[in-house]
């Protein structure tokens, strides 16, 4: 079987989009040259995909779905001059939690059915939900940290509670604290490369207090926080980066023999 | 004047392409949201773009030239998709060295030309010699570390001389082992990411004997030497990346006004 051509859908952060790449090449075999590596087209277009968590809100009226769409007909054109239609074989994915919200994602998938782009994507956080089984199993206390826009849908808790597992979050009046060290305008993981103090401080101090609650593991249920808590593990703790379940992920999708070992 | 989408050749070698990717988003001026950080597609497909340095020393027949012009083409599809054709306003670059050999490096813009694809892409070298004025302006003896393809074609040294400065490279002798830094398939820099150490040992002791020999600044004229070699400052020597100078390039020609001062 042919690989296949993985489709970043970045810009949601930048930077996470940056992450996934990044990921995808180090859990990929080669045999050491470039030319094993995987294809990776990537495109990253954030001005015409709105913020997630602000449309969530009502904040934003036009859902960043159509923009994110637009994205993979760009990627389905450009995989089209590579391969030729009928052998376009592609798969794809989104570092953003709060774009799987059902009110944006389905809204995506519907534009791209319409659209005839017919790139698969993976959902980041089912993808999360099996990678946690495999890396942790039996853990039943899970801690996730998200934005506001993640944590107001429910997806986390809904995914968990259908694996028997139970959620533990930040209690609401600190909610707005978490949102604060990803979105803050000049000290913000999303305002500043790489994370400043500020906000790897905050960010800390809301796993600390998931921890102190009796969390066995801790979900980065926003594709920025990796980059101010980069550690696997925090007070013996394991931490679960759902950009890398992606990414390994689309690694099987794309090439299974190609998957490094856990 | 609107913003222009950089368009990332990528994939030669992968990680490097991450870097520049990386480094536009880190020298950019936002207002600490994602709509304002540039438009950034990042084509990587390394298995149709042969190895630079096997090719221009006859080890390998195929010129990468045609698989990157092939890469151009599928960004120009997708530019098209985003903007449609009359509206098309793009930069482009490479970030790998050897690639702007002129058996390579015109090849590939004659591909572009011939193709109709109409995105001008910055010369990394050239652009590094600027950046070099702005870095460390005055200085005449410059140490050079790259890999033998890039060496053999004698670019750095006519790009300095032209300059009035003057090129220090590591011994002929050496010259192998460094290659090796680079490429060999177990612990080579291409081959491990993050760098393992005993590639990075070898790259600062190749950096080490061009201080002593009197460099005042070094150039890593591979860009997977970065991997290894991170630091901005070595032995209080400047340090200079040719994927940031290219970085920032792009920036002032996509958006000048939101190129992060130095």
């Amino acid at each position: 079987m042919a690989e296949k051509t993985i489709i970043i859908g970045g810009g949601v952060g930048p930077m996470a989009g940056v992450a996934l790449h990044q990921k995808i090449i180090e859990n990929t075999i080669t045999d050491g040259r470039d030319q094993t590596h995987l294809s990776v087209f990537h495109f990253s277009r954030s001005a015409d995909v709105p913020d997630r968590t602000e449309y969530l809100l009502g904040k934003q009226t036009q859902n960043p779905a159509f923009g994110m769409a637009q994205l993979f007909a760009a990627a389905w054109d450009s995989l089209r001059r590579v391969a030729g239609e009928a052998e376009i074989e592609a798969i794809g994915g989104i570092p953003c939690n709060t774009f799987h919200a059902p009110q944006i994602y389905t809204v995506f998938l519907e534009q791209l059915s319409l659209r005839g782009i017919r790139i698969p994507v993976l959902h980041m956080l089912q993808e999360t939900m099996d990678y946690l089984d495999q890396v942790v199993p039996g853990v039943m206390e899970v801690g996730v940290l998200s934005t506001t826009g993640t944590r107001l849908t429910g997806l986390y808790a809904q995914l968990l509670e259908g694996r028997g597992k139970t959620i533990l979050q930040v209690p609401d009046s600190d909610q707005g604290a978490l949102q604060e060290a990803i979105y803050h305008p000049q000290w913000g993981i999303k305002a500043v490369s790489p994370a400043l103090p500020q906000a790897r401080q905050r960010v800390l101090l809301m796993a600390h207090s998931l921890v102190d609650r009796g969390a066995q593991a801790i979900i980065l249920g926003c594709t920025e926080l990796p980059l101010a808590l980069s550690e696997s593990q925090f007070m013996d703790i394991p931490i679960v980066d759902p950009v890398v379940a992606l990414a390994r992920s689309l690694i099987r999708r794309a090439a299974p023999d190609k998957l490094k070992r856990l």
